[in-house]
């Protein structure tokens, strides 16, 4: 099947065999990665980022891929991430499809891909291989680890299984756990893709794909991504042409509808199902409240499973029309790690966007992270 | 096909032709619709209830149909909306499939389904046929009407039709014209139901349903009719036994995923799909702006539409966890009614079940609609 790495991407061979969180182990894996800057002579300038469900590794141009990245306004020379200043790591999940091993990718000494006997993958599997990739790079402690989104738990994984490994953190739209209405949503994106036909139970060729069922999960993604009142403001009720709407009964009509087409008819077959439904039920499974010290009672498991991460300064940043991973949530984790003794600011903003909002309102989120970073 | 009406349904005979808003006509229409209390001499006592998608005339109990109806707790001897006083009539929609003419009902003079071949379905059609019915029963002015939801947009519609139809007013849960949020969820629901190969553009039969899409459908229903903030609360992170979830790899793992699966389950083949889509499409089409008087603002279209419906008193009542018609529209709609000179008020509630909390809360619902209604 195809992968679909961008050009310029670097790799990283995962320890091997690498065991995963819930049983099995992968054999000659390996992390695909891009970094901007120079890490310095002590190695203590160095930024990893942990990205959403679906990015790659590429978040911003550099001289070997040009093409602006998903988070081109956020990182580069003089920008909020200033990489005249910082050694920026960027990683694409273990499990993805860009060039990190995952479903899609070949079973060792094989051409056959894993497909769904590719082991179960937690957010902790992610954590953790991107803590050998930082390893291998001389970098023994990083100045801050950013995880956006999913990535937003991968963080908080990350820093409680490697206790001392960063000194600052960021998450941005995280989450400390899956919540009941993420879970839902995640649930009916995974049974759009399961239920496509050409799905076929994970055995699927490029020329048989389930694209309805991709482009059914990936709309109802991009409706949890954004908000109503964004969409109130640009959409409202516009139409289409009148012609478009004749050809087909109960077809596109309205302006939302096809931006909805358009997100979906850009995602699908850039993006390998199997490995879609593994990333999105790791997110299911991860709860920080698995890491309470005994004793707690169970609405105290999550704060003190946050309070046991040791760092110095740490920022959550969200913003009001987040709904699938709600404003509360990234409240939750700052709270968590400033009752652990951190300097723990909870940054709530009114952007508009929704979820989507730190991929978009660029001026807001790069005003906090690129203060809480120094103002370089 | 199966039709699904409930014993004690009356059926009231709509005038033939029946000229559809958007074009063509039915023959030989009928509405189902049941009712409780009797209408005094004067005929100033009815009050009539339009329902939201799904709901059959079956409101709640009465001699002839003694199982609990969709608003058992709101309607009857000593409730909220009391029948020991009040002469209620609730209408199954036209376009629905609880005994009401829709695209499962048979063409006239023949056992074929309408299908697709049923014209074009609008909340004005709904509201048309329930007032012939109305005035079928001797009832001049309704002393309130009363609209839930999708039937909150049918009342506007009545309300502009019909002016002088209704002395009072309640608007449960409604909205003045469908936003895109809430167009692009039923886009969803729609395109869920379509891409079921079962579908057969509308050819289905009961042995070959397109049983995924129905319940992909409701599924998506239900997540957009409850509130993340209740499902926090009512299932957490609760899993379902070890041993249902190792049946199927991506099978349902978590309690809330078998909630929607019941919700599911008990939906799909009681509800013909394509009297859904139908229904469905009714609702993105509907804006209470088409009624501006000439020479409005775009800004002013709606208000003005609505402060040109004459009333005596009206209460517009939602709850702030509704996602999918939130509490500004309903504030929207008490805003336009009282500018028309109209004693209308807003009434939000904090009822954390979303959209679906008039169902539900009846304690606050049945509180507030009570006391609007004179508190007996």
């Amino acid at each position: 099947m195809t992968e679909f790495i961008p050009p310029g991407t670097r790799f990283h061979a995962l320890p091997s065999p690498f065991a995963m969180k819930r049983g099995g182990e992968l054999q000659g894996a390996r992390l695909a990665y891009e970094t901007w800057g120079r890490l310095n002579a002590t190695a203590d300038n160095a930024i990893l980022i942990l990205t959403g469900l679906s990015p790659d590794a590429h978040a911003a141009s550099h001289p070997d891929n040009p093409e602006p990245g998903w988070w081109e306004g956020m990182l580069g020379p003089g920008k909020p991430i200033d990489t005249d200043h910082w050694f920026v790591v960027c990683v694409n999940s273990l499990g993805s499809c860009k060039g990190s091993t995952g479903p899609a990718s070949p079973m060792p000494g094989t051409q056959t891909p894993y497909r769904l006997a590719f082991p179960d993958l937690s957010v902790e599997d992610i954590a953790n291989a991107a803590h050998t990739l930082v390893d291998s790079l001389g970098i023994r402690r990083l100045d801050t680890l950013i995880g956006c989104s999913m990535g937003g738990m991968a963080a908080i994984a990350y820093l409680l299984l490697h206790p001392g490994s960063a000194r600052r953190h960021i998450n941005v739209s995280g989450s400390p756990r899956a919540l009941p209405f993420s879970i839902a949503i995640r649930s009916l994106q995974r049974e759009a893709i399961r239920l496509d036909p050409n799905w076929a139970q994970g055995q699927y060729s490029d020329e048989v794909y389930p694209e309805s069922g991709m482009r059914m999960a990936r709309k109802l993604g991009v409706v949890t991504y954004r908000s109503a009142l964004e969409w109130s403001g640009r959409f409202g009720r516009i139409r289409l042409d009148e012609k478009r709407q004749e050809e087909d009964p109960f077809g596109l009509e309205f302006e939302v509808e096809s931006y909805l087409e358009g997100h979906a008819r850009r995602f699908v077959r850039r993006f390998d199902p199997n490995s879609y439904l593994y990333l999105s039920r790791s997110m299911d499974w991860f709860d920080v409240a698995e890491y309470a010290p005994g004793g707690c009672d169970d609405d105290q498991r999550a704060s003190a499973a946050l309070s046991s991460i040791r760092l110095e300064q740490a920022m959550s940043i969200g913003v009001e029309t987040d709904i699938l991973f709600p404003l509360q949530q990234q409240e939750e984790i700052a709270d968590g790690l400033r009752a652990g003794g951190c300097d723990a600011r909870f940054v709530p903003l009114p952007s508009p966007q929704g979820h989507d909002a730190f991929l978009v309102d660029i001026e807001r989120f790069g005003a906090a992270i690129g203060s809480f970073l120094g103002g370089r």
